[in-house]
């Protein structure tokens, strides 16, 4: 029997999957689960979006262009033109999710054993996308102490080698929630151009920014624009994670024009993600500020019922829809699996998801867990009411 | 600025794209152009699969499972058991296009620097794949001389090295349009048991077999349910090329469990095109018919156009829907560029792809090209015309 490949090997099991026969066992016993682990949220996907899918009457479901449709790119080019990114439709590959982005982000840049900075936690994904490519990730840790605020350049500097060759964030970040500013953005502009970096930057979350905080995109740094690779996707934005389409966009040209030889390989993006995709363009104003203020809600509402538990600290996340809690707990992965298990409260468990699968330094993350806030008010309240009873008489309980 | 990848140089630029601007400047002229040389079949997709796209209710278009939505899975099953491949739903994983299916296969099964063997010419597209995973293809050169068979098991044998992992079939070709005997497969089984290789079958194009010739999958040959990786898609089966949904399928579980790993970071295939593949399922059988009998005629038509025209010679493909025909030229390459460029009858042009893209080992292909007959017979007539005219005042003519 041929053996499989070290990629195999060396690619990661998804951290939060592993939970997963758990959840089923407790659903199974015929208990309610609810699922704060993943970032799927229940938010409607636009009326736009669906009406243009219900109403295809194409013939012949044919391979698009590579790049993606060319109809979609011009009005995706004017979304990016209407918030101040400055883009046209040549600058741009539409790919399947922004995962594909992030794919061939790497591989268009990096070499195998080439290696990438990334501040830590991250989203699990860029360990299976950088052994894919077969780039070194080299982690950054952030700290809850300060709310996941940027690494300084200093702790950049000491993990620089001539192997270096770009540097990854998600802005706002998942799973921390956190926003970068401006001068955090600049701090890196510096070293990027210090260096000859690339920056990857991955902004799926942009739309999801609170408290009046203002988004600032990569793509604006100054004497940047051969650095900075923006990955982007649709699944968050138009609650959309199905559709998979997402998009590849740099002022590179050889970058662009080598991401576009992988897209070519694999043919097209989804002919009716696209479709979909480029309806939801038309999406009113009123989807963007109801869905703002559920999320609002919802995270007011978690962090504060969070913070008000025990020994636990939740920093304010302006961002996103996750936040990385701390917990008075020994072990994240063996709690996870634990109140699945061997917890209930009125029926009821959540699923949490163990920090320590979002840093790449061993042993971080033990007593932290993500939380998305991706539920209903009513579920959320009865998720925080259970984790607060379990973290009450979990064994590996720390103070 | 910094550079861009190794692999982003060495990936190969789509032998077929680069003719798109010639064609572009003679359409622009007022030509016709008769496209006969990509595979985008002018078929239309099954109504049913339509119905189920415009009756799509969902609320949320969220992620499916990785592998798949299993209702999509076992119905999928059920195709494959009833053609005679047995597999149920845990052997398989749904893939964005078969070309994710491929990379998948490679990128589980084959290390960097790892070589596998495949029979020239080929669809072009698996160097991009081999380069996308670090993976060295071999060409073993089949002949026009002899329509295109599997060359020896010698031939195969001569090219092996320790690190070579792996054999890839296309069957039926692209683009030979040759289909591998039961005896031919028999060969290859012996080949791969002796030295312990992964047999990657491209089956893409099943349903196209010809004059009562049965297809035999890889997946049947005996002994080999550890090696063998089947590549599958929907592409060509239903005409939905733009839907991006494919099947990575074995028996063998550690490369399931390692290819559901690469899945998993990519969160899952295209929703939509889950719907449409899982309808497409119920596609009546007179749909099957008329393609058939649809596709039978232009190979007909085209293999009795191609041969013809003086010094032509077009072996009579058994699958598929492409033909690869020797030419009376000195240079496809040059062939198919003057033809869009400085030639047309009656206003008229064609588009074809110099086979030279399909060969790896250089200099082959230079006086064959390869013709999709996937055009109505009216349009294929006045191709073929228009192609014998061309012939006959082309520079390069060799005879
Ligand atoms: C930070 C981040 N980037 C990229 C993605 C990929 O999303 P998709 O491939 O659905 O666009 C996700 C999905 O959760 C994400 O959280
Ligand atoms: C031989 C072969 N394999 C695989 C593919 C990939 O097709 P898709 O990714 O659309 O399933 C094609 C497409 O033309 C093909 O010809």
């Amino acid at each position: 029997m041929p053996k499989i490949s070290d990629k195999g090997r060396l690619m990661p099991e998804s951290p939060i999957r592993k939970l997963v026969p758990y959840a089923e066992a407790a659903r199974a016993a015929g208990r309610t689960v609810y699922p704060l682990n993943i970032g799927q949220p229940d938010i409607k996907t636009p009326e736009v979006a669906m009406e243009a899918i219900r109403n295809c009457t194409e013939k012949v479901i044919e391979y698009s262009h590579s790049a993606g449709n060319i109809s979609y790119r011009k009005k995706l080019a004017k979304y990016y033109q209407n918030i101040g990114i400055n883009v046209d439709e040549n600058e741009m590959l539409i790919t399947t999710g922004g995962s594909e982005a992030i794919t061939f982000s790497l591989m268009s840049c990096m070499n195998p054993g080439d290696e990438v900075l990334i501040p830590e936690p991250f989203y699990a994904n860029y360990n299976g996308f950088a052994v894919a490519a077969g780039v070194v990730v080299k982690p950054i840790t952030s700290s809850i102490e300060n709310d996941f605020a940027l690494p300084s350049i200093e702790e950049f500097e000491k993990l620089m080698t001539p192997k270096t060759k770009g540097i990854v964030i998600c802005n706002p970040n998942n799973p921390t929630g956190y926003l970068y500013s401006k001068e955090e953005l600049n701090q890196l502009r510096e070293l990027v151009l210090k260096h000859d970096l690339y920056l990857f930057s991955d902004e799926v979350y942009r739309e999801f920014c609170y408290d009046g905080e203002e988004h600032f995109s990569a793509m604006n740094l100054e004497g940047l624009e051969q650095n900075v690779i923006l990955m982007d996707s649709v699944s968050k934005r138009y609650s959309e994670c199905g559709v998979r389409i997402g998009a590849l966009i740099t002022k590179n040209k050889d970058v662009i024009n080598t991401a576009l030889k992988f897209a070519q390989a694999r043919l097209c993006p989804p002919a009716f993600g696209q479709i979909a995709a480029e309806a939801s363009l038309e999406t009113p104003a009123e989807y963007f500020t109801e869905v703002y203020n559920e999320y609002i809600d919802r995270r007011n509402f978690t962090v504060e019922a969070l913070n008000n538990m025990d020994g636990v600290y939740c920093p304010t996340p302006k961002g996103a829809f996750y936040t990385v809690v701390k917990l008075p707990i020994d072990d994240s992965d063996k709690f996870a699996q634990w109140i699945l298990e061997n917890f209930e409260y009125k029926n009821q468990t959540v699923m949490v998801a163990p920090a320590t699968g979002f840093y790449a330094t061993p042993g971080l993350g033990k007593n932290e867990v993500r939380i998305a806030y991706v539920l209903k008010k009513e579920d959320l309240a009865n998720a925080m009411e259970t984790l607060a009873e379990a973290l009450k008489v979990y064994p590996g309980r720390t103070i």
